[in-house]
């Protein structure tokens, strides 16, 4: 039996999803720099609202608010009518800012109930773990992210920042706690950067085993998705 | 001489196995995210109630019991008239609750003891070591599940989490209180996602030697189970 | 839309980079030893100051001022008018001095907002990190630098030291702040030591995807950029 | 000049060595999970005792006493005779049981010293080590250890267990106490699960310099030692 | 602009480098056990005396003063009348001395005060590594030769050991305060320990970018250096 | 110029070292287990007091007196009628004793003095830091030792045992206060257990450059030293 589906905003990477994520599952989406994570998580969140009627929080740990919204315009996608309209919020809780975590899940879980959201991105449980001291906080942190989740029965993407040169998937504990995995990965292969999009597990999916090549396109975001 | 047999739920798998695990022994089921270990565990525990009269528990300590259930449901395993009538017992000991591992355990242990259970699987032992702060701990609470196995006489599933892109099962000592070891590897080979599983170890047990392949089904779980 | 292009100084560079780095980002130049970091770097405000008309810092942490300007005039770039007229300072927050970092920034700050600086270079995360006990300290030195740029809104180059023989970026976590990273290579191949340049990630462009040997020319700096 | 000789009672690995280990010796067999370690040192002190007439002593600090003789009894190997006529003493000292590791080895010495025992196994010096805190505890254990077969002049096989994908031995220090080393390896090639015998250093013999295959029967053990 | 040149002592290694290095250049020879670095740099300084009435120190850490003349001597280099017409002064801070780092560094720049040094060979960075506790000391002891080098302006080698089988060069802090980094490799190949020579960097200098093998003499030390 | 050479006691190396050790240098023996080291190490001793007159002490950490003595006898060399005459002695500083690191190198110096020895091997130096905490006592020692061979002028030999499976030499410190390093290595080749003998660094010595293979032999050592 196939879950109830909500889609990715990006119809071609639906297709390697028998349509979109299980509602209600955390995804985490794990890469390397300039893989093009953000843009997909964001286009998660931006059509949802738009095509979809699912409002949406997306949280930034990694960068500012103000830098994020303009970034995204670059793409077409304009934040900014979305969020005075109440259907998504863009939480400023990057580096720059001294929020702690446990208040930074609190703004996120109050932000989530306020517009009653569908849709939540955390972009970068990298981000929020640079905040950290020990193993232990680590673990009490995803412990806290999934409950957030749980209690509130959004369609969640967790992204985790993958070191340049490294195989893992950050912290090696951060996929044990997801209904899907995806690997966006942006490699140099005879000379030239390639990227490519994998999914590792994604529960209850009968999903692509290939491996698809992309592009990003300023345009269309993630596009030319084609099996290897 | 051939020890008890106890089926796996799986026919495919029994037949790497002469029959099924050897009643009363601890079987290690590793591998990466996306592989089935969750599955198999599943059917390992659902089979057995409804097909060989054995009453059993799973332990959740990676995801929520409900979610448990409803993932299972996707694969046509309906756990909840089982509950009802005692022959199964799930336990929601994930990392959304509050309890402490002794006290997981205790919850185990008086789960076997009231249904009086012959199958037992704790998914997983990677996260209840997430909740623990030193090597030592670890030790203890392997010995405490040793110890628990022993005096409750279940055929014990244990799955251990691999992290992607490690070759290593766990922390390295897991493996060696068990008395089966069984490899589930979902790899990238050539762009394609390809499932294989190994038996590393079976005591009292002519297992297979092979590498087998399988495909995940939404109807019949693990199967198409092929020596390469 | 593309946004508002920074030349880097280096006409053949701003070819990969649909022109230049985008106005406000901040880059991260990373490579092993001798592969022209430094010179790719001062170049960036030299040539800012000389053909754009836009004042500079650059914060020495790696070597002394005096070293650095004695360097750069080999590659027939003088300094001194500039720093004279105003347009540029160099400040020695080398390992010669005793300046700790908190005022190492302050340093930075004063000197951007004196010279109401458009272009920043901080050469290098890896000399600043040199001077700091924990990982702790580090991301906190992380942020504050971000903080900075935010406020001053300046172009800014973060140079990052990669030991020879190591295929890894930095500490893994200056990466995940950068809005650009551009990786300069020096490595044997077939017994002769090559440069090649390549573009891991830069926001909001469609920069190129190929990799680029080049050669470090003293009256040029690096030149004979050309694809593989 | 041959030393003496001690069968190991599987005259297919006897032929590998010159008829046996040295009187005396310390042999540390270090292998993979399944590779047969338990059965090949079980087998030493079982024939030692029925063909050799050399009263022996088993510490099982992996498993427990009970699981250990019912699954040497699928071998049909049957200690409990032998044991009950005070030739062998199989000691309980699995994790399942609170024997700290200086107590352990009291026993150990007890037995011995009971049974006048010519034979030694200590399965497995992994077991021990967990049950340990630092680095200084493990090599004081060691040198409790040696002096305790120094003092006894028991022939001992001393169990290593190397972690599945680990190509060391052990801590690294095990090795350098012994006598003889010899290596069971269980590994997949070309997909199948093939194990290998190699005998990596055996003090004053001119052993086997070839790997052998071998095959685990559950009549014979270790049998079909075939060299490559 | 080419900047002065100090010649190596070796006119063979002098054309790798468009004719010796920089003056007041920091060079880090790092290189394998029995690469002859410490050769070569008693060539610089020995040579620089002899040849081009420049007076130099050599800082001897890794092995006594005593046993630095005796080796030399092998070589055909007797360094005591040079000492005796106070043109070369070599110390004696080895391991067999009970020297501090602080004071060593002292005799160091005390000894180069007194000869007016032009010349000075700290050998080896890893024998002073050797006597320090913690990461923060060793950079503070970095800091302190910078300084060193900086305020006497002598062209100095710093020799840095690697360690058998390793590819990094010594903690991978000593080659960001270089301006060259020469590596001496002496590896195995196809069963015959060849020697290299390759020069990572050199500050202003248009260096070579091949490989070179070379041959160790007992009369002409380093010789016979030719492209790969 | 040739230094004054000191016979190995095994022709066949002194032919790879143009006719033996330099006198009064320290030589590292690094090897993994089995691969002769205190074969070599023991000949050194055994014909040094026998063929060339000159006394020698032999400290062993790793093993027994009795042990090493009895191992010895094996090999044709009997070394307890040089033992009473006072020309060789045999400290038994094993793991089995109670001396610490100190007062062993108490006993070795006092040996060496009474003895008026000319060689002296430690056997293993892994052996004396199995007893140590930290780093900094590891290197305290190295440097006791090294002061010890200076005072007595002893030909030394320092063994250094190399774990299974790695291609480090110990700590990575050891190898730098040698003059010569010899690396006896025993690896499995297509199957075969093969013996190599490799020359890294000999001070003020031509030594081979190639890898030589040997066999061990019950009456002749290491012999059949061939180049590959």
């Amino acid at each position: 039996m196939l879950s109830e589906r909500v889609s990715t905003g990006n119809p071609e990477v639906d297709k390697l999803l028998e349509g979109g994520f299980p509602r209600g599952s955390v995804i985490l989406v794990a890469g390397s720099p300039g893989a093009g994570k953000t843009l997909f998580a964001a286009t998660f969140v931006y059509r949802g609202a738009l095509d979809y009627g699912e409002t949406g929080v997306y949280a930034c740990f990694a960068e500012s608010r103000e830098r994020f919204l303009q970034y995204m315009r670059k793409f077409g996608m304009d934040f900014e009518p979305l969020i005075r309209k109440g259907r998504i919020a863009v939480l400023d809780l990057s580096l720059a800012t001294e929020v702690d975590v446990q208040s930074a899940l609190n703004q996120i879980l109050e932000a989530v109930t306020t517009l009653n959201a569908k849709r939540l991105v955390i972009d970068s449980i990298t981000g929020i773990f640079a905040g950290l001291k020990s193993e232990l906080e680590k673990r009490h942190v995803l412990r806290l992210i999934y409950r957030l989740v749980q209690r509130t029965g959004c369609t969640t993407i967790v992204i985790s920042d993958v070191p340049w040169g490294s195989s893992r998937i950050g912290d090696g504990v951060e996929e044990f706690i997801a209904d899907g995995i995806i690997l966006m990965e942006s490699q140099y292969n005879s000379g030239i950067l390639e990227r490519r999009i994998r999914v590792l597990k994604m529960r209850g999916t009968e999903h692509t085993l290939k491996t698809h090549k992309y592009r990003i396109d300023r345009e269309k975001g993630l596009t030319d998705i084609t099996a290897e």
